[in-house]
């Protein structure tokens, strides 16, 4: 037996046939482009009726559908919001799936980041850990927590919104659009950060131009020593440690798995934040918390989609 | 039948004996006084006994021990760590308690923040929330989290120590002592924070004194207008704001209960935090948060320990 696994992101769409152990047995990935509304569904539709047409030839039995989406699933409708994805507001996603499963076919669906950290605990660096927080840091911030082997969702199904976290008075203005994390340290937050820096009076001398800078621009020059680009990631480092120091002091976890777009670079800085965090957490919890990157790369949602697909035959 | 629940607070023993339903048939309260190590085990011993005489003789059956500690609870071993009780390192308190009622009868420990929450959600304002916070602020802060209907304990049951949030920049040195939080917020804080104003140059004229000013005198120069008291509890609404902002964000709640011996006086302000809160937090998340009062008072962790009795029978 297999599963389905899709896992639906702002750009693209990944899915994949993929057994009980976590082999995938056969994968496909798609750009979205300019699709939107019914012809994300009409994507969706093809790539499950090309994976059970795959399954059928091999004789494996399909038991269920597990997707990762870029929002929020409603269980009991079936339906998706998916922010960045224009028409899908309340779009009806099962009954989109089971046009090409049938109605009696299981489908199971989560947000983002539970399906990372499901993924991670089942096959990536989280293996045999109960608590453990996957901290996606990219175009946003956001955490998916899974605490005494429970993905936490919250009343809504809106938990881990972290890119909201409050660490720094005053109050701004721009954190009514991202909150105050997000604004400082996810990755536009960087470009931001700099383009102020290199703006005021007095800036540092720098390759970077106030203009132009992109977020990649600020870890190429950190690598050459631009003095700007270091005040910026040094500013960002107390950020990222506040951050995981706010987590471990609530949460105890075993594991905090750094992804996203930005660790990928930023990486070589965890030792850095672990600094930090030491300054801001509960002792005990700093102490036994590990901070690590993400092994699964791309495939974290995909294996946490197909997680979820088999928690329903359990 | 009935269950025998235990409050161990640092101060007092409260102990009762309670139904299925939560009906409390007798209950009774010493102070720890100067007793340490062995002295407390020597008094939950004794109210242990006579709840036990008190069911034989009205013929209720006593299913199992619910605990309350000040601390961290080991159910393997079934000792506790608690740290404001001299002696009270790993002490055997499930021993200690099966020498009145055998080992046959079951004992459930938890830290007080989880019995608070499971209190509340069982009698008191949380009832029928699955995703609540307990949110007690006096002499230190804390959080008790019902994430689902499961209470989140964390790796080594210490998650929801919050005094340890990072709300503001830059690191000061007494942060290393109590938390970023609790320095600025906890009853304790609260006086720190004022004793540092009315020493500042140029004080608001005020009838507080630095050299000796307690928390209580805060809340009562606020309530004649002094303007000393408006801004240290004008500061303290603002951390207390970004408090609940980052549970909220973070676990998306349906409630958080203040409780703790500051709400008590800063119940009054309970708007006030709300209206800091939303400006930094995740904004659905925000909009649907309750946030209450304890109105079990003493009793929540009295009843808190009860249901973690009756959770063993289930």
């Amino acid at each position: 037996m297999a599963v389905i696994a899709l896992d639906l992101g702002g750009t693209k769409l990944a899915s994949a046939l993929v057994s009980k152990t976590g082999v995938i047995q056969q994968r496909q990935s798609t750009p979205l482009d300019a699709r939107t509304g019914k012809g994300v569904g009409t994507l969706i539709r093809g790539q499950v009726r090309r994976l059970l047409d795959f399954a059928a030839r091999k004789s494996i039995r399909v038991t269920a559908v597990g997707v990762s989406v870029p929002g929020i699933s409603y269980p009991k409708t079936g339906a998706v919001w998916a922010p960045n994805i224009p028409g899908w507001k309340n779009f009806p996603l099962r009954e989109v799936i089971w046009l090409e499963t049938g109605r009696g076919t299981r489908v199971a669906m989560e947000g983002d980041r539970a399906c990372y950290i499901l993924g991670e605990a089942w096959k990536g660096v989280a293996r045999n850990c109960r608590n453990a927080i996957f901290l996606s840091i990219g175009t946003g911030i956001a955490a998916g927590v899974m605490a005494d082997g429970n993905i936490v969702r919250g009343a809504e199904g809106i938990a881990g919104s972290i890119g909201w976290f409050a660490l720094s008075r005053p109050f701004l203005p721009p954190y009514v659009q991202t909150g105050c994390f997000e604004h400082h340290a996810s990755g536009p937050g960087l470009a931001r950060v700099a383009a102020a820096l290199l703006r005021a009076p007095g800036a540092p001398a720098s390759r970077l131009d106030a203009e132009q800078v992109q977020t990649p621009d600020i870890f190429a020059a950190y690598s050459e020593g631009d003095p700007a680009a270091k005040a910026v990631l040094e500013q960002a480092i107390q950020y990222w440690g506040m951050g995981v120091a706010n987590l471990v002091s609530l949460l105890n976890p075993e594991m905090i798995i750094f992804g996203g777009g930005v660790f990928g670079p930023a990486t070589r800085f965890i030792g850095a934040i672990k600094t930090e965090a030491r300054r801001w957490a509960q002792p005990v919890a700093i102490r036994h918390v590990k901070l690590r990157v993400s092994r699964l790369g791309g495939d974290a949602g995909l294996l946490g989609a197909a997680k979820l697909a088999l928690l329903l035959n359990e």
